[in-house]
């Protein structure tokens, strides 16, 4: 063990609709707080996670929705979180809903160092969902109505000891999510998320699939890129609507090392040593070595799918 | 039912390095026969199927190794392979060593259609392993020396009522592999595997381990491209050295809907629908409304990992 860390995922149970920012607050201090206890070095917390996920509501006139945004960060609200955040010497991630001065709005994580500084910011950029009431979804997820998508790409930090890199929710579906960050070195990739355990379009599909498509996408991302990832859900049934758990933490080899067992506030600790990234990294995904870029280009230049002319 | 497609892959067992050409086709010869007797549209065979895998031994000259490649393709060798799929009306993949009359080396598939027409021809692009002997390496894995990498790029082909890829081995580890045959439209990729049970440059890696990262890898590239996946392994033991089987058929879910059960010659047979390729690619992964290319760049102009300056 040369660069340990111990991380603490803190997933949340249900934040339901009326229940204010200082309680919830108050919910994420208590797990912060045991986590120091525990002798964390880093909490990571979910998406959104001062607030019940509200894409799932629709509002024709979007400012209604504003009540559900941060206006600066910290704020009256999180300041408590920052304050116990710098007496206990531990870092955070925290994702919420940004509204910046210039009336932008972003799905929004910060990762805060061990004095409470803040010292990186990311923005969603992979938004999920759509931006009109869809009468055809079972319900709404619209993240496209309400968000802007990132406008920061993905950034990765040296700080708490490693490269640190951030990402939210479906960013983890995408597998060019982790490999923008793994040609930046990040050796632990944090992200919150709020999935929903139903398919709104496919009712067929079962929460247990939805799991693991979870798990697969995570322990890929890992293993890709011989990264560590710290995955915290926000979990249980807000207004009816159940979101699954499976908060965990991943390995460089893609296994699983700790995952929640509830689906309510828990902590999901590992100690890790950030120098297990490197084998992966001289090896088998030793980019300089194997990577052919000559053959990647349209990932870069085309969105959308074209169907070649070759037969 | 509206796209049916009988797929077979083929896993072989070992093939020893004094194992004739001839012989080994033979057993070919008898799957692809099984197959047709089962109802295959497509019998999918291994990487390197025709010989021994041969980068496992190190010459220093390398034109001794010429004795593994394929200077035609039919040749008189594998003629029977072609009379048999134009008589039982299946089409197939093929991987072997490729020596052009140019004197280039090439690890390549191709994909023969029912008429025994070969319609593509695909060029592994990531070579994993070495060229030069390793004293290091518990054994060497001599690709890098015997190969030169693909040159044509991941094309898809219009054939057999689908859209359908190729790409063989350790491509599959990378997702770039995968995304740029799902922005053709990809639904079924075909690929072949010797992969070796034990790591060379880590004796505490399991042969478990390995299998889930063939897996996991395999399942990821389906998931995230919603494509079907069918991989044929070599396995067994080559000359005291062990490969591991678990040659499956991946739905585009992602979930493994056929597996091996042996480490010898073996059908895997699944009857699917192509047309489940849609749901996802009109929905979680319907590119043109969710990947966001403006902040891929790096992913196809930097090769290797560059720490960026942000702090």
């Amino acid at each position: 063990m040369s660069r340990p860390l111990t991380i603490a995922v803190a997933q949340s149970g249900a934040v339901q609709k009326d229940d204010p920012r200082q309680a919830n607050v108050a919910r994420l201090c208590k797990m912060m707080s045991d986590a120091a206890d525990q002798g964390a070095d880093i909490v990571v917390f979910t998406e959104i996670a001062l607030t019940t996920f509200f894409p799932r509501y629709y509002a024709e006139d979007r400012a209604e929705m504003d009540q559900w945004f941060e206006r600066e960060m910290p704020n009256a609200a999180t300041q408590p979180l920052f304050d116990l955040a710098r007496e206990r010497g531990v870092g955070f991630y925290l994702g919420y809903g940004e509204l910046t001065p210039e009336g932008r709005h972003f799905n929004t994580s910060i990762l805060v160092d061990k004095e409470a500084r803040i010292v990186g910011k990311y923005r969603k950029v992979h938004l999920p969902g759509h931006d009109e009431f869809d009468p055809d979804r079972a319900f709404q997820h619209l993240e496209k109505r309400y968000f802007e998508p990132g406008d920061l790409g993905f950034p990765v930090w040296d700080t708490m000891g490693g490269t640190m890199g951030m990402c939210i929710c479906n960013d983890r579906r995408w597998p060019e999510t982790f490999r923008v960050m793994g040609l930046k070195g990040v050796e632990l990739v944090m992200l919150g998320y709020n999935t929903p355990s139903a398919n709104s379009q496919n009712d067929g599909e079962t929460a247990e699939m939805r799991k693991f498509h979870n798990r697969l996408t995570l322990q890929a991302g890992a293993y890709q890129n011989s990264t560590f990832v710290a995955a915290a859900a926000k979990a249980g049934t807000e207004d009816g609507h159940h979101m699954f758990g499976e908060s965990c933490i991943v390995a460089p080899t893609g296994e699983i090392i700790a995952m929640a067992k509830t689906e309510d506030d828990e902590l999901v600790i590992a100690e890790i040593d950030l120098d297990d990234t490197a084998f992966g990294k001289a090896t088998v995904f030793d980019f300089a070595r194997h990577r052919r870029i000559e053959h990647y280009g349209i990932i870069s230049t085309q969105t959308g799918v074209t169907k070649p002319s070759v037969k």
